[in-house]
């Protein structure tokens, strides 16, 4: 996981800038932390605008999340022109969160919270369903298309990614939950993992 | 994962009692919901009791949480009578809740937001990197036992014990937050995984 995104440090519109101050304010202060009014605290435009379009901190919040996972789609979509086992390895380097930098726990701590709402609100519920669901169908497409071109095994394309989507889940949840996760054990037990079940090439450990 | 577990439905004491009233109210009303007044409601006992024993809802769900520890390690070690491997099946049987009855789900939505509180709350980190560690320290001892006794390969156990709990956390996660968590897709490519990885005898699929 990389350092703030770009397109939150550079927003390109009153969306972005909305979006951008949603990112700071979570990283501040969390979910328990959070209020409207500490979001507008991290907006550098009129306080009414945001009040105008969100009413309350949920509604601000989901739309942030959704907005993430455009961003992360576009991104994902950006690196097209590589193969598809490097595709494969790249989205892995995206999604794992075990070697990321230390900038980036309090805003995985924030997204561990927010997942944690879908626990009990049917609309962070529909909202992770569906983020989930676009990074699986992803997954699966570059797999497939791995397996199409000779790189990786005839796999079940469906549940390599089901498996390593939970994966991801976990690491992140760990890493934001624990003293110490052991996100880079994780990540190279992962790549051994990947390498028995899916590279033609293979090889022991 | 297993129904109501029989030591709370079934107290032997006070403290047992009040862990038993501490799950009915997080299955009823979820981390969100949960008050000390809530709580009493499920105490057939005298509440004062209660309120003597803990100042506030964290200090008892804290207390919740080493009790459920407690008790989980006491069935673990209660298996002790079969081998390594059974061991190990056993207790990802009892960590993978993939195939769990429908009324375990308030319960695991409930774990799932107490451990979100580890985010932003030192304690439940605390609490949460005691109970991962304990969890991860008998999954080492009976790899190990496994690869001594000659039924799984030599493997680091340290690796794949983290690999797995990444694996218990992420399933439990995503089963608490998506519409369609397919933990039953986890439960056997985290079985194909274990063949592949540790088992002696090995085979493909």
């Amino acid at each position: 996981m990389e350092e703030t995104p770009p397109f939150l440090t550079a927003p390109e519109d009153t969306r972005g800038e909305i979006m951008g101050a949603t990112y700071r304010a979570l990283c501040r202060h969390g979910y328990s932390g959070i209020t409207v009014q500490r979001i507008a605290e991290e907006f550098e435009k009129s306080k009414s605008l945001l009040y105008h379009h969100y009413d309350d901190k949920d509604e601000l919040l989901l739309a942030f999340l959704d907005y993430m996972l455009e961003e992360f789609e576009e991104t994902v979509a950006a690196c097209d022109a590589d193969g598809p086992a490097e595709q494969f390895d790249a989205m892995l380097d995206q999604l794992l969160v075990g070697s990321g930098p230390p900038a980036a726990e309090q805003f995985i701590a924030a997204m561990v919270e927010l997942r944690a709402q879908a626990a009990h609100d049917e609309r962070y519920r529909e909202q992770f369903s569906h983020h989930d669901g676009a990074l699986h169908d992803r997954l699966v497409a570059v797999t497939e298309a791995g397996i199409e071109a000779g790189c990786f095994r005839d796999v079940d394309a469906d549940r390599v990614a089901t498996f390593l989507l939970t994966l991801v889940v976990g690491a992140m949840t760990r890493r934001a939950t624990l003293e110490n996760s052991a996100g880079a054990t994780v990540r190279e037990e992962v790549e051994s993992y990947v390498d028995r079940r899916l590279r033609v090439e293979g090889g022991d450990e």
